[in-house]
C-alpha cells in the first residue's frame, strides 16, 4: 500500500503526495476542453514560479527533462549560433553532447567539478569571441551539488549582449530563479523533480520575443517549441498525444 | 468518481482500466532493479505480439506516438537515404513533414484518401527509383479508417530490396502483425492506443540488424534509438528519467 513505500531521495523521479498520484485515477480525452484548461493553468502556475507572466512564456513538452533541454536548444540557437558551455559535471557535458548531435557550434570552458562556474570567466571568454551567441549553463549540477552563481552569470551575459538557456532540472520550483531581475531566455525543467509531479514532462520559460523569433531554427518536428506554442495558442491543445496523466498529477502537485 | 467516468472513444488517449490506473499510485525509482525488471518484462511482452523474438528488439521512448515516428526515421534512414512515402492521410503527411525537418530525403506517392495504397503502385515506385532505401507505410489512418494492405506492400518492399518503417499507432496489438512471415526493419506504436495503458511512451519493435547498423544516423541525442538500446543492454536501465508511471500502467494493461 502507498503510505508504506519506501520514500525515494533520489534526485528524481521521487516521491509523490497520494493526492497527486490520485489525481491520476481518471482518464483525460486529450481534445476536451476541460483538460486544455488544466493544461493553460498548469502553463500559468510554473510561468508564475518564474515571475515571468509580462516576458516570458510557458511551452511544456512531452518526454522527460533531456527531451526539453534539447528542445530548448534546437528551438532557440539558430543553425549558425556558436554556444559557451560552462562546464563542471554530467549535465554539462550532455548539453555539449546534444550541440554535437544537432550541429551546432559550441566551445566549452572547462572548471573543476568541485567548483562553482565563474561569472567573470563567462564575461572573458564572451569578450574573447564575439561570434558566440548563446550562454547554456546548468544552474546546479546533481552529482556534485554544485550550484553555479545564476544571478552573476545571467548579469555577465546580458552585458555582453547575448543569450541566457538555463537547465533548472534539479532546482526548478526550489530555489528562486526571477525573470523580472535576471536575464535569460529559456528556463528548462521537468515535471517529476522539485515540483513533487511523476515524470513524463518538460517544460520551458521561454521569453516570448526570443520564441517568436525562433521559427525554423528547429532539427525535430516533435521538439520544435515554436512549433509547438504557436498551435497551443491556436488550439489550447498540445500538438501530439499528451501524458494526459503526468499533466494533471503535476498539476495536482502544484495546488498542493 | 471513476466508474461514473463516460468513455473515451477517441483514437487514443482512450479510457484505461482501474486496475491500470491504480498501478500508478506507487511512485518507483528509475534506477531501481523492480523497475527495471518491469521494463525488460514489458519489451518482451511487446516483442512477442509481434512474433519478433528471434529477429527484431523493442526499444521504448519517453513521448508521444509522433517521437516515436521520428526517432525511428531519424535512427534508421541514413542521412543519404531516401524514403518512399504513400499519402493517403494526415499521419503520412506527418511522416513526409518529419523527414522536412530531419533534411531526408523523401518521395510522395500520392493516393487518394478514401483509397488504400497499392503495393503494385508501390513496387513501380521503387522499381523507378532504384536510389530509394525505405518506406515508411502507415497501417491504418486514423481519420478516414483506411487499413492499408501491409502484407502486400512488404512483400513488394521486400522483392525490392529496400526496408520497410511501419507507423501501427492505431493498429498495434488490435491487428495482427507477425515479423516471422511479413518483413518489416520497423513497426511503431504507442502506450495509449488500442493497448490501453495510458499516453506517455512510444515503442519501436526493431530489426537487430538494422538497429546494429544505425549508429551515428540520428539526429537527436534524445531520440536516438540505437543509443537508448545500447545504454538499456549495458544498464538494464533507460538512458534518461522514463515515465515511471506510464511504464507500470502499460504494463499492468498488457497483464490484464
Amino acid at each position: 500500500t502507498t503510505d508504506r513505500d519506501p520514500l525515494l531521495l533520489t534526485p528524481g523521479p521521487l516521491t509523490t503526495s497520494l493526492r497527486t498520484k490520485q489525481a491520476m485515477l481518471h482518464d483525460w480525452g486529450s481534445w476536451d476542453s476541460a483538460f486544455n484548461r488544466i493544461t493553460a493553468d498548469l502553463c500559468q502556475r510554473l510561468l508564475a514560479i518564474a515571475h515571468g507572466e509580462d516576458s516570458h512564456v510557458c511551452v511544456p513538452l512531452q518526454g522527460s527533462g533531456t527531451f526539453a533541454v534539447e528542445a530548448a536548444l534546437g528551438t532557440l540557437v539558430p543553425r549558425d549560433g556558436k554556444v559557451l558551455v560552462p562546464n563542471n559535471g554530467a549535465y554539462c557535458a550532455r548539453i555539449l553532447k546534444i550541440l554535437r548531435y544537432l550541429g551546432r557550434a559550441a566551445v566549452e570552458l572547462p572548471v573543476a567539478e568541485d567548483q562553482p562556474a565563474s561569472a567573470a570567466a563567462i564575461e572573458a571568454a564572451l569578450i574573447a569571441d564575439p561570434t558566440i551567441t548563446h550562454v547554456a549553463q546548468v544552474h546546479c549540477e546533481t552529482g556534485a551539488g554544485i550550484l553555479n552563481p545564476l544571478p552573476e552569470i545571467a548579469a555577465a551575459v546580458a552585458r555582453q549582449g547575448r543569450r541566457l538557456i538555463v537547465d533548472a532540472m534539479s532546482t526548478f520550483g526550489a530555489l528562486d530563479i526571477d525573470a523580472r531581475t535576471l536575464p535569460f531566455d529559456a528556463v528548462i525543467a521537468a515535471s517529476g523533480k522539485c515540483l513533487e509531479g511523476v515524470p513524463g514532462m518538460g517544460f520551458v520559460i521561454v521569453r516570448r520575443s526570443a520564441l517568436e523569433a525562433a521559427a525554423g531554427n528547429c532539427h525535430s518536428l516533435a521538439m520544435d517549441l515554436h512549433d509547438q506554442w504557436i498551435y497551443m495558442q491556436k488550439t489550447t491543445q498540445w500538438r501530439f498525444t499528451p501524458p494526459t496523466h503526468v499533466v494533471v498529477a503535476l498539476h495536482a502537485a502544484l495546488e498542493q
